[in-house]
């Protein structure tokens, strides 16, 4: 496989436009080879067009035909072996380690994806039989199924270059719930996203899938995206990057003809809440390298601490400071990112009542950064409502409760966030129930004794949240759940047997869970 | 009961503004007794407060007490009795036996919705149990299920006082999920509102609901609904009414700081497609029959009739012309209601290439209207779009298309609806295949064989269809898949037992259908 720099529009490549770029190495700032050309909106219009001509075929396959394609994407990945990986690494200069775990989860994903698909019973199929002979007025046949929703608009994110990109989560979804998806690369890493839009096209041309199924334009500026998000065949849109930029496109969502839906995964604070029997070095030991996890780059990353105001509480924090001085955080996934970060530590920095505890070492990278503890008083953190935004990166915020009250205060003040996490013992979480019937209106996974990085792929997994950690609060955008958000709910009423889809036919030939009469059952 | 003009904010009554009106009868323009005086911001602020309290209690009660609470209620709206049926006719002069009919619905809505409460198993609970020894990490104890989102606004609908106003649909799913709610209610018929109201608040305290749960507020401009959207404690918002309206909530809903969902059902034109074989008089008498249904102000009306260029078709055209004819629509809902439908009326006389063909009786009454034919043809349908606009009241659209060819492209060109319709053989559905296809991403309810008008409350139900039939195609309005409008995934992970909700405890306590481990079962 060769990195060609071009929009892969279906089976087609593309490079019309005049503006170019190239990928840079952000331990060295080295640029890597290949020249990549902008999208101009003449082709995301052509990416999208194919996308709905593809549509009514995608949707119409057969379970078995869909899955067989996600497992094949997933076969086709690990096919580009050290070629994906070398890339990768050097667009990200994440460790071989790292970058073969995600890996990993990006086929693992795909593959529970293609499991779903293929047991079937994610559509939510409803029956209620006819009573020809109810009084006053007869009861007609009615069936509902979930039908994908057409053309999904993907925005790979930066920080998980394979499992949060082309072929990660928001793709596996929409493919799976029978949706043609048009990504928009991340410009930090254009060759990998290339490489894998390469897999995901082997992979439907050896499974049969109609050209258009999928379809990846390049852009590093905001025109290509909104050119996706404003074109009237796009149906959707699952965006995993910052508040600023879920929001651009929430808004341009809304301010089309036809408003469309937007999954838009944000990032978070994720703050994390320590009771007293958690305050302990082992605690300190283990935040700290939560923290320092992907250099601090993971929407997850445990960016606001709280305990409450006791001595051991005091020791916790200087075992934390310890633990941090003595870290070395890598370099930021790029320049850009890296000056944000740095914004938000010299936010924090200059901020009233909030004090520097710790700063840690720095490597000697281009794009190296030091990893920091801040600490303040619960009414400050209150009062500062900035306090509460994501500093992107290795810094966490240390903030000291002086009552019970001002505890539940504080967690009853935040705003939406991903994960809310709770240390101690389980008498300790009896006493909490306050807390924790606080906290469930924060977020959309709520942990016990763990840290929040590190999401699990799982029928169970909320990776949402109220806003503005996304949003769409009544999504996740982790676990099969996702699949739902690319479809809706159509009902058919009267239809003879033979026009009635599979999913629906009585004798249920797919032999799902549905819902007849009421009852669930797998008729 | 007596009706004291008051908004009720909880348990208390308060009417400190300054703003009063009163209903009329629209049969006669008699104004009726009792004045009503418009919520004050202070007010509606009052009310969202007060169910911002009661939401952890509501939030917190048992299955069976939240569907106790749901039946009392349907109890209390019979014992009302002639009270409220009297008041609603004199507020809408609908007929004795349509609002005895629509009293039936509303409080079978709200059974239907107790017993899916008391069944538990809308929460979509899922368990992964852990896996200690998996490698390379081990895997938590992962749960989820749905929780409520917090208080939500209601605005009730014109058009079906008692069904889909103070307790209808919206109000008995958001209840049923766990929400409090605010309703506003609709100035059409404030007496039928309060009483209702007092019905739901009488049920409150009969079960010992904490205060708060319900109130009702009265505005017949838009700012007091603005204050209920804008409210930052409100978290979601039902809405039954006109694209206007709708749009202008889901615009403020989207421009706030936290931005809620906004599930409006906004009416749609309801395209009904007739095959050759149902060009027949009786399908033009029971379209006739469907038109009328309600003065035609149903939001399943049909309003555009789909046929080919045949000579059945003039045949049927002449037969449905000579049944409207011979209808004598009665009065509709308000001046400001037939003042619309005489705009729609007359835009469609004046637009170019649309004929008249028939034009029906006019009653004597103060609002009555006439019933319209129109007739026009495919490619003009396509070309001038108004003529796909709601025309809110009896009048219908002819539109002949020249091929099958035309047939399925004017199909293609369709904006979102509730519903499409299709009458003919089951071969000709088949030979059809491709409308149906189209049609499929149209709608929210596809029927064969009978006419749109009269939607089925049932767990099989769509009421909803992409923009612009309403902000959020992704639910329904009726039906009991209306509930998780109204809730949200939240997550547990690691947590012990006994802090765990019932629902996705080990040993399902509830007895609900579970996904464990990917498995829906009944544990």
């Amino acid at each position: 496989m060769t990195i060609s720099g071009k929009q892969l529009i279906g089976e087609a490549r593309s490079a019309e436009g005049s503006i170019h770029f190239q990928a840079r190495n952000p331990a060295t700032g080295e640029a890597l080879p290949v020249l990549f050309t902008e999208a101009l909106s003449d082709e995301v219009g052509q990416a999208v067009c194919l996308a709905e001509s593809a549509f009514p075929a995608y949707r119409d396959i057969s379970n078995e035909a869909r899955a067989l394609f996600l497992e094949t994407i997933a076969d086709e990945i690990l096919a580009l072996g050290d070629t994906l990986l070398d890339r990768a690494m050097e667009e990200t200069s994440l460790p071989l380690g790292r970058l073969t775990g995600e890996r990993g989860r990006t086929m693992g994903q795909l593959k529970l994806f293609a499991k779903v698909v293929r047991e079937g019973s994610w559509v939510d199929a409803r029956i209620d039989t006819a009573q020809p002979d109810r009084q006053p007025f007869p009861k007609a046949d009615i069936r509902q199924m979930h039908i994908p929703l057409g053309p999904v608009g993907i925005f790979g994110a930066s920080n998980f270059p394979l499992a949060f990109s082309v072929a990660g989560g928001d793709t596996a979804s929409a493919l799976a719930a029978g949706c043609p998806v048009v990504v928009k690369a991340h410009p930090l890493h254009p060759g990998t996203s290339e490489l894998v839009g390469q897999a995901i096209l082997a992979a439907a041309k050896k499974t049969n899938m109609p050209n258009g199924v999928f379809s990846l334009v390049h852009g590093r500026g905001v025109d290509v995206g909104l050119a996706i998000v404003k074109h009237p065949a796009i149906q959707a849109i699952g965006f995993t990057g910052s508040l600023r930029g879920g929001k651009a496109i929430f808004d341009a969502a809304n301010a089309r003809q036809q408003p469309i839906p937007v999954f838009a995964e944000m990032g978070s604070t994720n703050p994390v809440f320590l009771l007293p029997s958690a305050l302990t070095a082992e605690t300190a030991a283990g935040f700290c390298n939560s923290l320092n996890l992907g250099v601090g780059q993971f929407c997850t990353n445990p960016g606001i601490v709280i305990t409450d105001n006791s001595q051991q509480a005091e020791h916790f924090v200087e075992s934390l400071g310890t633990a941090i001085k003595g870290a070395t955080p890598g370099n930021m996934l790029s320049e850009g990112i890296k000056q944000n970060y740095e914004a938000g530590v010299e936010a924090l920095q200059q901020a009233e009542q909030v004090a520097v505890k710790a700063t840690s070492q720095i490597a000697e990278h281009k794009n190296a950064v030091s990893g920091y503890l801040f600490s303040t008083q619960a009414a400050a953190f209150m009062t500062h409502r900035h306090l509460e935004e994501e500093v992107f990166g290795p810094a966490t915020l240390h903030v000291r409760a002086d009552s019970s009250e001002e505890l539940i205060k504080l967690a009853a003040s935040l705003d939406g966030h991903l994960t809310a996490t709770i240390f101690g013992t389980a008498e300790e979480l009896k006493e909490n129930e306050a807390l924790v019937s606080v906290l469930q209106r924060k977020v959309g996974r709520l942990i016990f004794n763990s840290f929040p990085t590190g999401v699990e792929v799982c029928d169970s997994m909320v990776h949402g949240g109220p806003f503005p950690a996304t949003t769409a609060s009544q999504s996740t955008s982790v676990g099969t759940g996702a699949i739902k958000r690319f479809a809706r709910p159509l009902c058919y009423q009267g239809f003879p047997q033979e026009a009635l889809p599979a999913a629906i036919k009585d004798g249920n030939p797919l032999g799902l869970h549905r819902m007849i009469d009421g009852e669930i059952i797998k008729d």
